[in-house]
């Protein structure tokens, strides 16, 4: 039985964006809270879900967009915990899961207060699902690689490109589309092969998701005609290869290997 | 909005076992099936939730134990979508991470059968959750890797250690409890440090939970103080630091370094 008494800050994921990616029990939470502060990548469909009573407050940050520092946030948080308040701190995706909620748990325990976590679906699984495809293959993909390229504008991602280029593994790279190209080059310099298979999902589960498939030469390419302005997956790997069935249904772009789906 | 018509099969992840951490989705959609056909990984809440009108048929697979090879389950499926039903394959977790969801979906799409996935809560993000803490942390763990540990009784998991040994990263292996020792003495010869946190999670977000945090060398024994029979996942890497408020509330072990939690 979930406990959510007063003063208590629970850690949602509110899943990839569309609200029937939804865990029952965040949906439960997030009606039992007294406020629910929010990311700017929680979709609108499940804000809808949030009761009329419970208050909401935005504490979005998106790349490049003034927003909250994560100082604020936790002070927010605490403050409202320690008024008495059955605090929900909702964010998009799995909060394990590229979500810093290391500094959120931490400064609720610095504090005093009682903190938990509810995980949630993560980008990855719902893009996979939108391409009919799994992340990983028996014999093949047996290992899945989860990085994220999110970075200050005109700064290059500091990864590991040796480990990454791991032919067999399915690489996931979150907030990855501004770094397309950078990801291109690198993998290829450290040996992935130029017609790896990639799909670029943007608004993954959302009414604008767009995905496409191409090779990991194109990347950079399919980045640029990828238009939305949602956060973005990149997936690398055998797993990623375009499903036929779903082809025959694409339109295409000039570049006749890409091809795109749109929800 | 979600379609079901006769003869489509859909893919459902059920999630880590708790039923309140079902998706919405999943959960119509097992009630929309006229048939559904689960693993042994799929919690016994979750099957509780499918009304009394709906046929179940276990097709479970566990390591050691006798069950239905992938290829019949495959067969089964396409029948009864091709003699017309609603069918709802449940699988632990979510479907594109381990779950040989590509066997079905191909098996599905040479018969001409309409398939697709509904995403599920992964076990390690369950796990973390449970933990109370993330599995990526800034500037320190910004990569996290799932491997699998599951292999026929007696063999040695197949797994590149080098790339496994990565300071930066945190390793989530499923299935990986029978393989513990295994995977402490390679990690350990690949260099990486033998006080690095590691914790093991059995039935993740059921009744019977049992975690145990721990440091790299002493895993084996740690595997060893897991009585459960559950599926469990191993942790590893700094972002599992354990929690002081967490250990406060723990027993035990006489090694003092380990420590349990039980839900």
């Amino acid at each position: 039985m979930t406990q959510f008494p007063d003063g208590m800050v629970w850690l949602v994921g509110a899943g990839p964006g569309d609200p029937e990616l939804l865990t029952r029990k965040a949906e439960w939470l997030i009606c039992a809270a007294s406020v629910v502060f929010f990311d700017a990548l929680v979709g609108p469909g499940v804000l809808d879900l949030i009761p009329a009573g419970v208050r909401t407050v935005s504490v979005g940050k998106r790349s490049g967009r003034h927003s909250k520092d994560q100082a604020s946030i936790d002070r927010l948080i605490v403050a409202a915990a320690l008024a008495g308040e059955r605090v929900v701190r909702l964010k998009g995706g799995d909060p394990a899961i590229f979500g810093r909620a290391t500094e959120e748990l931490d400064a609720c325990r610095a504090a005093g207060v009682s903190v938990a976590i509810c995980p949630g679906v993560t980008a990855a699984s719902a893009a996979a699902a939108s391409l009919g495809c799994s992340l990983t293959l028996r014999g093949m993909a047996r290992k899945l690689v989860f990085a994220t390229a999110h970075v200050r504008a005109g700064a290059a991602p500091e990864l590991d490109w040796q480990a990454l280029a791991d032919p067999d593994a399915t690489l996931a790279i979150y907030m990855g589309k501004a770094a397309a190209a950078e990801v291109s080059r690198q993998l290829q310099a450290h040996g992935l092969a130029e017609d790896t298979p990639v799909a670029i999902v943007e608004n993954a589960s959302l009414p604008g998701e767009q995905s496409l498939s191409t090779r990991l030469d194109l990347l950079p390419l399919a980045a640029k005609a990828c238009s939305g302005s949602g956060p973005a997956l990149l997936l690398i790997g055998t797993a990623l290869q375009p499903v036929p069935s779903r082809a025959q249904q694409c339109s295409h772009l000039a570049l006749s290997t890409i091809s795109r789906h749109t929800a």
